[in-house]
């Protein structure tokens, strides 16, 4: 029969547990994950997989659950090398007195490429496999995420003033253009546009940029209602709150990835799930800079996509998505009033396929289903910190802390293996990261 | 000269930093500890630690910071064993339906020993070195702690009704003078009245806790203000909030380890500062429940003695100092909308000296100084993840995981050894909770 004859693979996983987040809720227990190509083909018991597959290779992870790999959806991840440089400071000392006048003595292509590399060994230690880029010098992101096979949107930045990447209006579209033809038809990374904020950008660079999103066919992403300062200063300086603004301009549909969302009305939820718009929740950042609460709960409810993001290092200060992801649903609990609410699997929706959806992945990433790309993270519950285990999605959210993640694959290519990172050289960066220490020391405000 | 002669001591640790917490707000840089008899003698410049001191082991830590081992400041610890067995509910359904069901056909001395023995591994694997304890069973708790050499204060129950602990007020307050007499002269092993809470305790016992706690001269440990129905419940049963009840009956005093406190007027924070109420902050669970957020940073302006707990494993679930002390400085931000508020080196004191101010060990321990003693956690920063390192205390407080302690001292003697426990069967304990798991699934309810 040719039923009988094993078909070739490249790669079974098998493990104790399949979380596979489509269908929603569901764990699979000693299932297994085959890949071939750098595709899922397959996901089904163990005992079943080698009957129908022969693999170039097997990975036996019987303690452990296998996961999407986690989708990180608002970073800046340069500024890793920032680290603790400046915390516990009112908002505008922070940027102003500290941030900003460090960025300007040392950005540029080295530092954005030093500060990514150390961001994606740091994002595959913890499971995370994916990122939505949200800084300067967006080509020298790509460059280093695609050398380091790590799949990423990087985003192309538009704000009113001169910085080290574009000193006009023009130049900041010129190079925007230049960038995303450089990557148009990549696998692994694509573009965004990424207008500041609104109080950064005025009404003509955010029309450019719906009718430049709308002909490249790429996703806009935006930090908005961040802070209540923000909500005010908008209605004083154009009087509407600023997606009311956005609405205006045209830029309230399912290409906007809105960021920290932390004031919001109902109505302002429900235009959001009408348009289609995506959430990107930051709680630990808006939390540590006294920014406000986003309404996680309430969002969910009203059926608009929730992605959760660490934001940068200077702000959070890392870029740790278990612990982001568990904030995030313990937050939402206390914010809605509701001990039931966003409940485990939905934060872990949030944390791999909301953030896919975001970002206009999905087809791709985001769960673990025939047919996507092998993005998955495999995640070690026997350690005496997840014992006993009565719930495996429970303890992944409540008790999993990052450094228990044994394995990571993109595309299929196993990326940390056994918390060894496969391609990277752990010391070379922790060293380079040191280097960029002292630098920055010597530029430091006293 | 005498002075040249290098004194005998039993242990020096050098470490890259130090942070003693007392003085409050310092690093001291390539410093070490000196350690004779369980005590710490002197804090001083690696360079002059050998020059004064001869000892019998030394430990170098380069690239490490020690800091005073961590005061986990309200556990139920044998619900360790109940991790994750039921979340995502609402309070009622959650106690009701799920956990006193479990509790009722589990409970006895071999699941408070096993749960306890369980918690102190997880403990020092996280850099806690004492706990104050609050549940059934405290005879078995203290007996636990003491074969593992774990500090601890553990709570003398008292509830209105019967459990299988005791099963009437006179058999609570017997037993709880046994226990108290038992432990009452030990070095490592103290008590604590501890009534359950005052929509389950009534006036009569409440007195009777203010009586023996005085002649006794122990705290008590209580869970009050944990939710605005416990608050409204008690305007209409006693016509009083349930602080206003308790300072009739005469507890609201320094004796006081008022756990949770998230609904509070000025005045009452007024009241706690004036009185010397010590407030336990338990921030996850209190989200995780919906319970409610505690004013932690007015707390901390008004001068009351604040404290960190991570409550129960059935809540929150897990025994994660370095995270419960993390959310607590990001969240007290948020709530006080000051991002200046509760800052690194107050978040790190409130997880030290102020839990053992909290429960009447700071004699003993608390910080890093010549005279207590030596309970010390060791923190790797050599770590990826808390690269560059800018800033010590932040990345403590804001990037450190648990799983960077190296190494844990209690009374001087090495219970964590580079991240092995030293006199603890870890694949024993995670067998054991592996059948407590086991059992449990035939007692919960479908």
């Amino acid at each position: 029969m040719a039923d009988s004859i094993p078909q070739a693979c490249d790669l079974i996983i098998e493990a104790g547990w399949v979380v596979p987040v489509v269908p929603h809720g569901v764990v699979l227990t000693d299932h297994a994950v085959v890949v071939s190509a750098g595709v899922i083909v397959a996901v089904l018991p163990v005992a079943d997989a080698h009957a129908r597959f022969e693999a170039k290779e097997t990975v036996q992870r019987p303690d452990a659950a296998l996961i999407p790999g986690l989708v990180n959806a608002h970073t800046h991840n340069p500024m890793t090398l920032l680290r603790g440089v400046a915390d516990d400071l009112p908002l505008k000392v922070w940027l102003q007195q500290h941030i900003w006048p460090i960025e300007g003595a040392v950005i540029g292509p080295g530092f954005v490429a030093d500060g990514v590399t150390l961001a994606i060994a740091e994002m595959l230690r913890g499971g995370t496999t994916c990122c939505n880029e949200n800084y300067f010098f967006p080509d020298v992101q790509a460059a280093t995420y695609k050398r380091h096979g790590f799949r990423a949107r990087v985003g192309l930045p538009v704000i009113d003033f001169p910085t080290a990447w574009a000193s006009s209006d023009d130049e900041y579209f010129d190079r925007a253009g230049e960038v995303h033809d450089q990557w148009r038809d990549d696998t692994l990374i694509r573009t965004a546009f990424a207008p500041h904020a609104p109080y950064t950008v005025n009404d003509a660079n955010f029309e450019r940029v719906r009718m430049l999103a709308d002909q490249l066919d790429v996703p806009v992403h935006l930090h908005l209602h961040e802070t209540a300062q923000e909500v005010q200063q908008s209605v004083e300086q154009h009087g509407q709150r600023p997606i009311a603004r956005l609405d205006r301009l045209g830029l309230v549909n399912d290409r906007l990835i809105a960021v920290h969302m932390t004031q919001l009305t109902e109505a302002e939820i429900h235009l959001c799930a009408e348009r289609g718009v995506s959430v990107v929740h930051c709680p630990e950042s808006n939390l540590k800079l006294a920014s406000g609460f986003c309404p996680a709960c309430a969002l969910e409810r009203a059926g608009v996509t929730l992605a959760i993001g660490t934001d940068g290092c200077a702000s959070n200060n890392d870029l740790d998505m278990f612990g982001e992801t568990r904030t995030a649903a313990l937050l939402a609990k206390a914010v809605a009033n509701d001990a039931a609410g966003f409940d485990a699997h939905e934060a872990l929706r949030a944390a791999t396929l909301g953030g896919a959806r975001a970002i206009g992945f999905d087809h791709l990433v985001g769960s673990i289903e025939p047919g996507k790309q092998a993005d998955i993270a495999c995640v070690d519950l026997s350690a005496l910190e997840t014992q006993p285990l009565h719930n495996v999605v429970s303890q992944l959210i409540y008790a999993t802390g990052r450094h228990q993640v044994s394995d990571v694959w993109i595309d299929g290519v196993h990326k940390l293996r056994q918390r060894v990172l496969v391609d990277m050289d752990l010391d070379g960066i922790i060293a380079n990261a040191r280097q960029w220490r002292d630098r920055i020391a010597t530029v430091r405000p006293a």
